[in-house]
């Protein structure tokens, strides 16, 4: 079972769970040249996944470093998780930093592919090193929360290891539960949050993914001197993108805040307001300044994952400067806060560890919440009845099972008015009437109302006014499945986004292809041409890429807008993939 | 707003509860001659409907009496009721006994149409007679079950007035929640049992219909005495299929149990067997026994509508010979008596009792709790925990609100393997493995896996083998959705089911017409087109027209065999519909 090790990163490790045994494949070089998303959806769609049932026996789970993963490149080691989501039943990829994606990359592993599913009810993790892959045993680790499981494969594997793991809820199958990876400091804080990928995996009967430092050897590029050179001038766009760069360093994601928030798209009370009157106790700069205040542990400008440059994330440390989360995030802030009505970072910051100890996505539980408490369940800014009711998607209670089933379910369920979801997937902390673009991105994206295909709230275009962003989503969304594939990290958005050349020539000077810059944007294109297949044979159409109504419907504070672009607009936006 | 009473039954009763208004309209006559079924697919397909959420106020709730609704053709008062399944988000036509069609059809009422939303939060009713329709304000009936609701009612407007009305269940907008209706003693014993027609009637405000008896004097036909000398065919028709017709009056529909059950098709513990060990207990002959020995109000050949010759309905009595539950159904003896593995009359009829007074489905609510006792809510065979959850759906709480929603989403959020339901809808009372016609009806029909469009399984016909089902199945729909649009009862099947000659000489006396026979074919296959048509709209595609993967992978007693059917013959089963 031994791999071998290859420059060119081609093998594939299929993992069957139900005969618990392992093969290792090299990924044919007649097939393109694809990684992380793209590869995802290239090996779901030549298969029976897009009909089958997302937590049964058919469905694959996919673990994939970008294209570029594991090289000098900076922000390029984005981890894609992926299969059929058991949460919006289409295709789903959900990337996250940490280490995984460099660990496996100098492993020479192009992707592991799970299958089946174990007779029994038992827990493995699966170890991959220069040996190998192997399936092992982890009855030990069930019913620990992602802390306390990476805090024992830590001291069993060492603090080289990369880990990737689920909590309690991804062991029961709850359908918003995510999947953790540890960082640079072994701590697992980088999430693959969206779409359930912690229920698929814990469906596999797959507690964690142990990946050893060893792997570093063979890794080589075909043209190293051009491959260098290009970074530098892939770091010089960077530079020259300070602004952004600054705002990043300093404030983290929290930085836009303020910014949705002076839109007026920053999602309040459910949805029922786009500003929060409370702002700044929950802002990037109220974040800097208690880090700042506080010391400890606290940090800002906390990297993910090697090779980061950026270094947008932070660690959230209480009064006494101990760790309370880490990271405190835009998403989390928008969706656990404002959203709740939750006024105060220490509030957020406890709800925000505990969904990321049960192992469940900030967003969709933040978005699960605000409906719940419209319904009655707890009152908004109520922190004790809102953790309650997470500890109860924790504990695998009944309720929990509902409420961890995401915003559309328990909408549903509860007979809520207004359920902020597209494709049974929560909307992430943009609200569309004064979010445009973001309104476009969450009716059409093949993921759900996911933000990380392209919001293009830092675009200069009118988020008040129906025009122009179907082509702004559509640039977005091709540019961003070709992030996906390659491995970078969003935050690279605003600087070589516009840089296809640079991209390519990394790609050219890793591989000895001699790909034109056009490539990158046909990358994309296929991506999301995959995509949308796959979710045509899992049954979607054009009905499933429709807001919910009341943001067409219920004007809110501060414009008093609806969302207005029209659906006949939004059922082209994919028209330029088949020019 | 008196309605003009019109010997062609052509006065459309269009509601606005937003408005608290209503509008009499004519049955355009450039429009073909629908009713029932047909009329409310007709009506739903030009409209905004397939796009909108079920319980929002785009939709509409449409009560229509048959084509031949009022006349003296035996069995002919069926009422439809239907509009966007909340249950399903599909089309759905829900049809039942009592004396509603007739009531309407004597008025001249073809259609009452329901549109809108009350802004507040109020309950009304809507009282229609030759005056015309109102909508009258009766928050005094709020959270009276559909026996106190139908008892107070009776009060108010006398023992000749017809009432359709919800329980609790509809109040809150449980997507299973029924529509009682009353039989000719008053009492609210016939059901528009599926697709959570109540639910949608709740979202309406709605509580209640009640149709005044004095709209007799403007029912007149085309050629009285062509009608009449048909009926004596009709009458003929039915006596000479005496064998069917015998067993039916004497045993009722439980005369299905004993037949199920020796096919090996009879749901057993949530579907894990297709035969229960102790049928015997549960059978149609120990339904009969338990009547005649009981005595007190106990009844066979109960009549559920006017002009009906078989009364395959009954009077179920307790011990005392004090109703306990009218009637005792077959799909209620094997959803909620061998599904839930409970063998004893007295249980199922008080567990069917407590649904009829909620006013939630029994076959949606036994398959339910087929699910819920399997993910281990209860034992099977507990009544008492099995009425405790039934308690929850009808008190609302959180988890009756999950378990009323149905067995595909109960399933879904408890993580259940076996989810007996297509389209959302749960399994009636056939299991596919070893009824296969049943299964391609349960896979196919627009309605979901309803097995009120022609099950088939009365048919010569191998159930264990995979061929001829299609065909079976393709004309079974196509009949019965000509019998739904006619008013015809069910029950008829077997007797004129061949008779299309019979069924369109009564037309055309009724009208004046000159149809051929021909015409009820394309009647029903107009329906189907339509519903069809409605689906796809609403987001429909091929993918929805699949059993759960268990029937095709899980072998059960007594046959071992797996649903094998295959998928691409299904999908052309639709393809007549276009020649």
């Amino acid at each position: 079972m031994r791999i071998e090790q290859d420059r060119l990163m081609d093998s594939i490790i299929r993992i069957d769970m139900a005969a618990l045994d392992v093969k290792v494949e090299k990924y044919s070089s007649a097939h393109p040249l694809y990684g992380g998303r793209s590869l995802i959806a290239h090996m779901l769609i030549n298969s029976n996944v897009p009909v089958c049932r997302p937590l049964g026996r058919h469905n694959k789970f996919i673990i994939a470093p970008g294209i570029l993963g594991g090289t000098a490149a900076p922000n390029i080691n984005r981890i894609s998780m992926g299969g059929k989501s058991p949460l919006t039943g289409g295709i789903k990829e959900s990337n996250s930093g940490g280490l995984v994606a460099v660990r496996m990359a100098k492993l020479g592993i192009k992707a592991v592919v799970v299958e089946g599913k174990p007779e029994r009810d038992a827990l493995y993790l699966i170890k991959l090193d220069t040996n190998g892959a192997e399936i092992l045993p982890c009855e030990e680790l069930r019913g620990l929360g992602t802390y306390g499981t990476a805090a024992r494969l830590r001291e069993k594997y060492g603090e080289g290891a990369s880990l990737s793991v689920i909590g309690p809820a991804g062991e029961n199958e709850i359908l918003s539960a995510c999947i953790a990876n540890t960082d640079p400091e072994g701590n697992p804080t980088r999430f693959c949050g969206r779409g359930g990928m912690g229920a698929l995996m814990g469906s596999k009967g797959i507690k964690a993914v142990v990946v050893e430092r060893n792997g570093t050897s063979g890794f080589t590029y075909s043209d190293k001197d051009a491959f260098t050179k290009t970074v530098k001038l892939v770091m010089k766009c960077v530079m020259d993108n300070s602004e952004d760069r600054d705002n990043y360093a300093k404030y983290g994601t929290p930085f836009m805040v303020e910014l949705m928030n002076a839109k007026g798209a920053f999602p309040t009370r459910n949805f029922s307001s786009g500003r929060f009157e409370l702002v700044d106790k929950i802002s990037g700069k109220a974040v800097y300044d208690l880090i700042e205040e506080r010391g400890g542990d606290g940090k800002h400008r906390h990297i993910c994952m090697p090779g980061c440059v950026i270094g947008c994330s932070n660690i959230f440390p209480d009064e006494n400067g101990r760790t309370l989360v880490a990271p405190l995030e835009y998403e989390t802030i928008g969706m656990l806060g404002s959203n709740c009505g939750i006024a105060s970072l220490d509030q957020i910051a406890r709800l925000n560890y505990l969904c990321n100890d049960y192992g469940i996505d900030t967003i969709e539980t933040g978005g699960t919440m605000g409906v719940a408490v419209d319904a009655g369940l707890a009152e908004f800014g109520d922190e004790d009845k809102i953790a309650g009711l997470i500890h109860e998607i924790g504990k695998g209670t009944i309720l929990g099972r509902l409420l961890g089933s995401g915003v559309a379910r328990t909408g549903e369920i509860l007979g809520a008015k207004r359920v902020p979801a597209v494709k049974k997937q929560g909307f992430a902390a943009f609200d569309p009437r004064a979010a445009r673009t973001a309104g476009v991105l969450f009716s059409t994206s093949p993921m759900g109302a996911d933000h990380t295909g392209g919001h293009g709230m830092r675009s200069n275009i009118d988020q008040l006014k129906p025009n122009g962003h179907i082509e702004l989503s559509r640039r977005g969304q091709a540019l961003t499945a070709a992030f996906d594939s390659l491995g970078f990290c969003m935050m690279m958005l605003s600087s070589i986004g516009t840089r296809p050349d640079l991209m390519v020539d990394l790609v050219n000077a890793r591989y000895g292809t001699d790909y034109s810059e056009r490539w990158i944007t046909e990358l994309g294109k296929d991506t999301l041409r995959m995509e949308r297949e796959f979710n045509k044979r899992a049954g979607f159409t054009t009905v499933d890429d429709r807001l919910p109504v009341f943001i067409k419907e219920e004007a809110v504070p501060p414009h008093y807008l609806t969302f207005d672009v029209p659906d006949k607009e939004i059922d082209t936006l994919f028209d330029f993939l088949d020019e």
